[in-house]
């Protein structure tokens, strides 16, 4: 069903999310088999519960052994070259970037071909986008990084109202999807160069905290 | 599908649900985008936990775009206006008690009209009931609240298991629902005000700890 | 649809992880209704993961009534006499060794008899056995058992891998299920006897930690 340029694309965000599983579970000192298991979840968890949510069982991610074994690979490439992977840390931004935007555009259009209405498949495009990272923080006992105060989730956010409005227009198919995962993949790299930050808010203290 | 009570009911509950998710947000200083993902997923966890148990696939709260904007809304007022929400701790309390009440019961109702036995059929209420805030404390990377020794998750039991009961005689339907609705209400915010405890284990010291 | 031997171990299996839940909780200071839920969760969440991944709704462990029985009255046992099971260690870890054994090889069959392919069958056969473990941690607040570098998850691997590979010969039923459940059984029992490891990566010290 997936034609070879989405697959390409699909494969190669999931290689980028496993990558960033891998070195969080590095860094949190797992052995090489919690490195894996948070390389797949991390990898695979976006698109899994992108498919649960709709009722597409079993998964595709699951269908199909290529995203398994990609995402195994980058977990086990970061185990044995931890220390050069992480000095592409740029390389790697740029990578988990193509993921959050394929993702977040092949995750709202199924959603709209689902039949949901345009804010729930917005919220489900961006929950195929961001989802995987939040289950790697989960399971790495982290606060979420989408929480941590980054222009994350809003580019994602910003690629699945383009599908949805692209999606009332004459405008849909293959180039809309190319307009809206270069937005995202521009939004999250340029706030990650210029330092972009989103308010937080800025309560009196509360003794109840 | 919904008659026009249940609905409105269903909305004040996913409010009140997503003003203490978009509440532990700010308290987690997360900014504006983490607050309303916070509210969202506390306002709407439970229910599509429990369509995604029972395969009801799209889950109802994103088939119908109001929970989505109502949950989202709750988490904008939170995060214009924290200082003041704060002020009216009990008002929250009483809508998230509401809440709490409402999911129960329709939780449970949904899980016997899907053909489960008695008991799964209580838990998945409960699992209604409670999912929300439960997702919500993991996501803020805190001990769930329902564990932490309050009568929360008994008074969501008390509701399912009238409804179980009425269930099985002459008295279902919405008369049922609503007693069970009252009671899970009543004994939250009774508790709440006598700062009733559920009793925990006293274990001897142990070394494993 | 369960022979009665294979309903038989799976209770067995619950029950071991239903104790597992509840020494957590106690341990968390968690009150009766934690205990409860936690042994509840640990007991039938590897299973509900796998059927709603599988889209088997309801999940089994929710249409039958007596696991959902088994692992409250284990999550009773423990808050009742926390003292006297801790001291049993080792009949635990066989009781869990058990249930991570029956519930890989159950999960991983009916993954290939829901045709996946054979790497997200041996997948789904292992988030079977560890599932219910990792969700136990997670909402314990702790970082997940399976991360910390016990040869856990390696020995659900292995039962997996058996069953995958015997389902490609005519070695499949019941012999290879007894095969692949008394090797991952006698894998995690000599490892925590032994004291087994799996290697971590040793990175540089790394300034972004």
């Amino acid at each position: 069903m997936e034609d070879p340029l989405t697959l390409a694309l699909n494969l190669m965000g999931t290689f980028a999310f496993g990558l960033s599983g891998g070195i969080l579970a590095v860094r949190k000192k797992m052995d090489l088999f919690g490195v894996l298991v948070l390389s797949v979840a991390t990898g695979l968890g976006g698109g899994i519960m992108r498919d649960i949510i709709l009722g597409h069982t079993p998964p595709a991610t699951l269908s199909d052994w290529r995203y398994l074994a990609v995402a195994g690979l980058a977990g086990l490439l970061v185990f044995v070259w931890y220390s050069r992977v992480v000095q592409h840390g740029r390389f790697i931004n740029a990578f988990d970037a193509v993921g959050l935007s394929i993702f977040t555009v092949t995750g709202t259009t199924i959603a709209i071909n689902a039949g949901l209405s345009p804010a729930p498949a917005a919220l489900l495009g961006m929950l195929t986008g961001v989802g995987g990272g939040v289950l790697r923080d989960i399971l790495g006992a982290e606060v979420p990084l989408i929480f941590r105060s980054e222009v994350y989730a809003v580019a994602s956010m910003l690629g699945a109202i383009i599908i949805i409005v692209a999606s009332q227009t004459e405008l849909s198919g293959i180039p809309a999807e190319i307009i809206a995962a270069i937005a995202t993949f521009s939004l999250r790299m340029v706030s990650v160069r210029r330092g972009w930050r989103i308010p937080i808010a800025m309560p009196k203290p509360d003794p109840t905290c």
